[in-house]
């Protein structure tokens, strides 16, 4: 997929969106259904050159992409706010990345489990290690498809606000609003074992 | 637009959609171009009924969005991770809101300043009043479209995990790690004219 608006911010090296790809957690995902496009946020998870997405078996979206159709697959970060003194040379810092093509189902079992696996650590490392793996009748009650990275680009913008000269004198401050994932301390489910502890992973969670 | 997976988290509520819009920095919008899906994220605003929607003339998102094509928006604000003892019962808490529907180019310039400064207030509250506005030949240099909020849905996950009884006795820690919006200081611009400092909506970000 070719970057129309902005080439200079385009990125076609898979390294880059690998890196987009892991580290948002969610995806926005573009199907059509009965003629009309349908965006649907889902948690996605990169396993080398393809993308899972996993979900109900009766979900719209799972039942529509295992048929096969296009989907378009974007995952944005948003990286901070780019205010500059005009309000049309303002903008944000984010990286996106677009996996276009058509999904199929996973009916391996291994792959399954595979694909199960990197979706768990995908939200959160370490925690596949320190869980209920699904169940024979979990894993039947869950669809995968698998999306491979053919076609695919990435956008990348970053750095200060970008005024014209002719700006520089106005009364307004001009900067950038860096974001950042912040968690709060994980609080225990109220049917919680008594000496059981957040693990690291919960307690200080990165991306 | 209907919830078909997990109906008991549909909101069709405006209070609650225009909520999630409002809090929601950017959106996915998706389209078709040349019969294939495609995914954008992109600054909205809301203003009353409508969702605006701005970018570049030259922008493939906005040249087929003018024509009057179908559009799916949609706004996700996640509020954190839902680890319950099985990988199966994990989740996620988020709030999202689609508005479906076709975008109609707004070229009334009284209305066009009215969606500049909805944006721009959307992006940051307090702005449009300490930036310069734009000109006429940059509102001439922006296509906006407006999205009537017709067709719309909400979907809400709250709360701890629902691991089922026969899990409870598992040696896995089960509990809701929060997600946050955090800000680092403002960078100031390296042109930014001494004296001048940033401003409470930059130094205090909400949303």
């Amino acid at each position: 997929m070719r970057v129309v608006r902005h080439p200079e911010r385009a990125r076609y090296r898979r390294e880059v969106l690998d890196q987009i790809l892991d580290e948002g957690l969610i995806c926005h995902l573009g199907f059509n259904f009965e003629g009309r496009p349908y965006v649907i946020p889902t948690i996605h998870a990169r396993d080398r050159d393809v993308v899972y997405i996993h979900g109900s078996p009766i979900s719209r979206m799972l039942t529509t992409l295992k048929a096969g159709v296009d989907v378009c697959l974007t995952v944005t970060i948003v990286d901070g706010l780019v205010l500059a003194r005009s309000a049309f040379s303002s903008s944000m810092n984010y990286r996106s990345a677009v996996v276009m093509g058509r999904a199929l189902e996973v009916t391996g079992q291994e792959e399954k489990m595979r694909a199960f696996e990197a979706v768990v650590e995908h939200v959160a490392r370490g925690r596949w290690a320190d869980c209920r793996w699904p169940t024979e009748k979990e894993a039947a009650a869950t669809t995968i498809v698998r999306l491979p990275i053919r076609e695919f680009s990435a956008k990348v913008r970053s750095g200060p606000p970008k005024d014209p000269a002719e700006d520089h004198d106005l009364p307004h401050w001009a900067g950038v609003v860096p974001f950042l994932l912040a968690t709060a301390p994980p609080e225990d489910s109220p049917d919680l074992k008594s000496g059981l502890r957040a693990p690291a992973y919960a307690l200080r969670y990165t991306r």
